[in-house]
C-alpha cells in the first residue's frame, strides 16, 4: 500500500491548535493495516451539536445510515472512524457492528448512543470485525489529549499519501473562536459528495440548524466542486461539530449578520481541506482550477466544470502537458447544459486561446505548453450566454491512478 | 502514432460483398496523417435514401451541421470522409471547408450538394486544410469499385488500431437484402452517440421515414449502449444508405411486418461494429459485458450499466483482474436510478458473489479471479426492484489508454 507521496506533499503536517470542548486519541486496531494508526476518537463536552451533509449514493454503507439518524438530534458527544474496511454492503451484520461500536464509545464515555457518530473507510464488501475496534475504546478514551489532530488525521487515511488538516479563526460578536478541520481522500472522489471523510470541530456556539445550514452551504462551495475520478464513495461523511465553548451568546437564527465572518472562515477552511484532497488525488502530478464563467446559471457553471474536470480525454491531456483545449470544448459540448459553440471563449493559464467560437488569429501555443508544464493548471471558460459562474477543481490522469487501482486490494 | 494493436484485432479484414448501388474508393490526401489512407468517397446510385443519427454535443462541428441539414430531404448520392481533422470549433472556415467539399463532390457525380453528405474525424480546433481534400475528388471518382470497404474503411480511422466492418443478410418479400457497415472508433466514446462514425449500406428500398426509424432503434440497442470513457465525441455519426436495388415493394410504412427481419439483421450488425469498437477502445485489453436485469425501466438499467462502464475504478479493477465488486456496489449506488443496497445481486462470470444486499455466505473468490484474468468479462447485476434490462459493453482502463491520450497530437 505505499504509494509515491504527492508532489503536492507538505513538509510536514501544520501545527494546529486546540479547540476547548474537543479532545482526540489514535490507535492501531489493525482492522486491515498493521503497524499503523487505523482507528481515531474524537470526545466533545456535553452540549455540542452538530450538522452535516453524507453521500447521495443509494448504495450508501452502515455507518451513514446511523449517522443520518444521529444527525436529526443535532447533538453529539463522540466521533468515531475506522479505516481499512468500510463496512459498506454488509447486510445486517453490518448495522451490528456499528451499534456495537456506537454502544462502546457511549458506555466508555457515559453519553446517549445516538449521540456517537461512527465512520469507516476502506473497501467495501467484507464485514468488518468490530471487536478489532471496540477493544480499544478505553485504550482511546485514556489517550484522549487536547490536540492529538495529526494521530487522528493519519488514522482516517487510506491511500491518501499524506494527512491532511487546516485552521481558521473567526469572530462572533467579538469573540475569536477557532475551526479547526481534518479530511482525507483520495479515489472515488466525486460530487456529491466529493470528499470521504471530513470532519470541522470548532468551539463557536451554534443551534444545530445553524450549524447545518453553514456546513451545507461550505460543501457546495468546496467538497462538492472537485473531483478526482467522478465515482462517488458510498461512504462519504462531512460533519461540523461545534461546542459552544466560546463566550459568545448563542446563534440560533439562520444567516444572522453575527455569523458571517464564520461562515467566510469555515468555507475557506472548507475550500483548503478539499484543495488538499484533490493534491493528492490517486497519482495526481498536476492541480487543476477550471473556472467557468457566463453560463446560464450557477449550477450550470459546475456541471461543466465538473463536466470538464470529469472527462478522461481532458485528464490524461493535461498529464501529457498537451494544451489539447479541443476536448475542453468537447466536454463543454457534452455537459447537458445551455452552450452556444460560436460565443465559447478558452483561455489556459491566462492566455486566450478562443474567441467567438474559433482559435484566435495568430494564436501562439509556446506560452500555453509552458504554463501546462507546471504543477498548477489554470483553465477558464466563458461560456458567453449568462451570467452563471462556478469554481471547480480536478486533478490530471496518470499512470499512478492505474498503478493504485488496478490492485487496492492486494 | 503507432500504438499496439488491440489484442481483439482480427487476423485480417473481413471479406464484404458488394452491395448493389454502392462504389467505393479511398485515397492519401495528406490532411494530417502521410503514407496512409485518409480520404474516402462513396457514391450512391439515384434513388438512395438516407437516415441518421448524430452527437447530441452542444459543440459539434461543422460536418455535423451540414448532415443535419442534409439529412431532412432523405435522400443521397454521396458520402465523402477524411479523418485527421475533426472540423471541429473552426468557425465560418470550418462551414465553408464543408461546403467547399461537398461542391467539389457534386460538380465531380453530378448531383445537388445537399445530396452529398461529409464527415471528418481527428482533431479539434485546427482548420482544416479543404484543398488537400478537393484536390482528390476527381481520383478517387475515377476509382470508385464495388467493394472496397476495406480501403474506406482504414481510410476514416483515426487511433484505431484495425478497420472494422460486418456483413448481414435478411429478405424482404422474399427478396435477399445485403447490410455492410463500417465504423471507427476508438476514444471519445459514449453515448450520445457512442461511436465516432459509422456507415451502413443497404440494396434495401426503404422509404426516409423508414430508414430514419430503424437506424434510430438500432443505435440505441448498439452504439448508444457502449462507452469506452464516458467522453461525447463532437463528430459522432451514424448513417444508414439504402439504395433501393433490390427487387421488392419499397418498405413505405414503419414498423411494417415485412421489414422485421431486416430490423433484426440492422440491429445485429450494428451491435457487431459497436463491439469492434469497443474491442479497439484505447488502451483496451479486456471486452466487458454489462447486463443490468431487475431495474426500474429498461432506461434505468441502461443508465446503471453506463454508470458501472464509465467508472473508472470499476474499469482499472478489471484492467488489474481484481474481482472488486464492491466497485460495481458503489457505481450503482452513483447512477442515480432507483435501487435497493438490500435487494442487489452481482454475478462475475457467471459466479454468484452476493444476493440480498451482501456476500454469499461461503463466498469462493478463485473462480472469479481466475474469470477476471479472461479476455471476456461479463457482470450481471440485478437490482431486484423491477422488470427493466439492459445490456451495455466497454473496455478496461489501462496504461494505454494514458499512453495514447497524454501525447495524441504530437
Amino acid at each position: 500500500m505505499a504509494y509515491p507521496p504527492s508532489p503536492f506533499a507538505p513538509d510536514h503536517f501544520p501545527t494546529l491548535p486546540p479547540v476547548p470542548g474537543v479532545r482526540l486519541s489514535a490507535c492501531e486496531a489493525g482492522v486491515r493495516y498493521s503497524g499503523r494508526l487505523d482507528l481515531m476518537l474524537a470526545e466533545f463536552a456535553p452540549n455540542t451539536v452538530v450538522g452535516g451533509v453524507m453521500t447521495k449514493s443509494t448504495t450508501a454503507g452502515a455507518p451513514v445510515d446511523w449517522n443520518r439518524t444521529a444527525l436529526k438530534n443535532g447533538s453529539a458527544r463522540a466521533l468515531v472512524v475506522n479505516s481499512g474496511n468500510a463496512n459498506v454492503f454488509t447486510g445486517q451484520r453490518g448495522r451490528d457492528a456499528v451499534e456495537k461500536t456506537a454502544n462502546a464509545v457511549s458506555e466508555a464515555i457515559n453519553c446517549d448512543q445516538s449521540d456517537v457518530f461512527v465512520c469507516s473507510t476502506g473497501t467495501i464488501g467484507e464485514y468488518l470485525l468490530e471487536d478489532r475496534i471496540t477493544a480499544k475504546i478505553s485504550d482511546l478514551t485514556s489517550t484522549l489529549a487536547d490536540a492529538a489532530w495529526e494521530q487522528a488525521a493519519t488514522a482516517i487515511m487510506t491511500t491518501d499519501t499524506y494527512p491532511k488538516g487546516a485552521v481558521r479563526t473567526a469572530e462572533i460578536d467579538g469573540t475569536t473562536v477557532t475551526l479547526v478541520g481534518i479530511a482525507k481522500g483520495s479515489g472515488m472522489i466525486a460530487p456529491d459528495m466529493a470528499t470521504m471523510l471530513s470532519y470541522v470541530m470548532t468551539d463557536a456556539a451554534l443551534s444545530p440548524e445553524v450549524a447545518q445550514n453553514v456546513i451545507t452551504k461550505g460543501a457546495n462551495k468546496s467538497f462538492n466542486a472537485i473531483t478526482i475520478d467522478s465515482d462517488t464513495s458510498t461512504s462519504d461523511t462531512l460533519l461540523l461539530f461545534a461546542t459552544g465553548q466560546a463566550d459568545h451568546a448563542p446563534v440560533t437564527e439562520i444567516g444572522e449578520q453575527r455569523i458571517h465572518a464564520f461562515e467566510a472562515a469555515l468555507d475557506d477552511l472548507l475550500i483548503d481541506l478539499a484543495h488538499q484532497v484533490v493534491k493528492d488525488g490517486e497519482g495526481a502530478q498536476k492541480f487543476v482550477e477550471i473556472q467557468v464563467t457566463g453560463a446560464e446559471s450557477d449550477d450550470a457553471a459546475r456541471r461543466m466544470g465538473l463536466a470538464i474536470g470529469n472527462s478522461p480525454l481532458v485528464k490524461t491531456a493535461i498529464a501529457g502537458a498537451d494544451a489539447n483545449w479541443g476536448r475542453i470544448v468537447m466536454a463543454i459540448g457534452k455537459a447537458g447544459e445551455k452552450a452556444d459553440r460560436d460565443k465559447l471563449a478558452i483561455a489556459i493559464g491566462g492566455f486566450q486561446i478562443t474567441k467567438d467560437g474559433e482559435p484566435i488569429p495568430g494564436y501562439d501555443e509556446s506560452p500555453v505548453t509552458e504554463h501546462m508544464q507546471g504543477r498548477d493548471i489554470e483553465l477558464e471558460i466563458d461560456v458567453g450566454i449568462g451570467n452563471g459562474q462556478a469554481t471547480v477543481w480536478t486533478c490530471d490522469l496518470t499512470h499512478g491512478y492505474i498503478d493504485i487501482n488496478a490492485d487496492y486490494r492486494t
